[in-house]
């Protein structure tokens, strides 16, 4: 379900695969989500076309290592989860939460809300 | 006034062009948004310097015509407008929402704030 | 701690690069954001891999030139200061909050909660 765009300067395949699995399986570890639920936008920016500007804001120091990681996933994950300590210095992350109602997953289907009754507030979901 | 990311694998123009048709008609037939209320970014992904990431979560087969379709928008769409099943097996979309005054379409105005008033809570827009 | 995506069509690096700062200086001096905190992903599209769609809705002309701005940020901007008008005819603005917890600006911290106690709601953040 956490749907993740992830921008990195110059990294060739190799790095862009890397970092997406390593994403994914703090993820998984961190906060519980399942193995095969992995939605990913992985973009190597050319510095040219297309390319990042990064400060050290508040002390940290990046260089051209730096990496976003822009994930949108459901509310419910509590602050001790999102708190987990997972990234390295270079890696810079954003979350936004939306709810059940807001994801269809294939099939035009939103596989989060349990019955056709969709009239109310957002249903309970499947799971993660 | 959606804002509409929409992000494909190897997509030529004809078929981003008609990614971007198909899902711009879906949110005018199902919700609807305004015909020439239209604003997308559309991107082909070559598999190389970027690329997309998806597995077959909740028995969901997706294969290479994945397409990720993340809309912002205003809030206030009920859910049973949001759950119009309008998609295909492939499409994979999130939506996420924000207020009338989280939008400037251009002019340097927040076109959904109805009065340079702005100091209370975000006021009624001008329809969708 | 904004986190910016700009979007525009054709623009060779000299463009990218002023739209980046424009869109920066705007934030610094409209709401306050600290000038060295910057971080931004800055994509031309070339119009046939990947492309911009855009109308005239509302009665705003929009060309080539349309530019997208898509910020990210915590909660707490008044409308007062969202509504500051500082942007020209085709830029297209979006906001999207979320809160303290969800940033991590790196070294694995969610920078903006004041301590390991994070088992409440979002705490107070050290300033921008």
């Amino acid at each position: 379900m956490p749907f993740v765009r992830i921008d990195a300067l110059r990294a060739d395949s190799d790095r862009l695969d890397a970092l997406g699995r390593a994403v994914h399986d703090a993820l998984v570890e961190t906060i519980g989500i399942p193995p095969d639920d992995r939605f990913q936008v992985l973009v190597s920016h050319d510095g040219i076309s297309s390319t990042l500007r990064f400060d050290d804001y508040l002390g940290v120091h990046r260089d051209d290592g730096i990496t976003y990681v822009a994930i949108t996933m459901r509310s419910g994950r509590t602050p001790a989860q999102k708190h987990a300590e997972t990234e390295p210095r270079n890696v810079f992350v954003t979350l936004t939460e939306n709810e059940s109602i807001d994801w269809s997953l294939g099939d035009g289907a939103a596989q989060y809300v349990v019955s056709p009754d969709v009239a109310g507030s957002p249903s309970a979901g499947l799971g993660n």
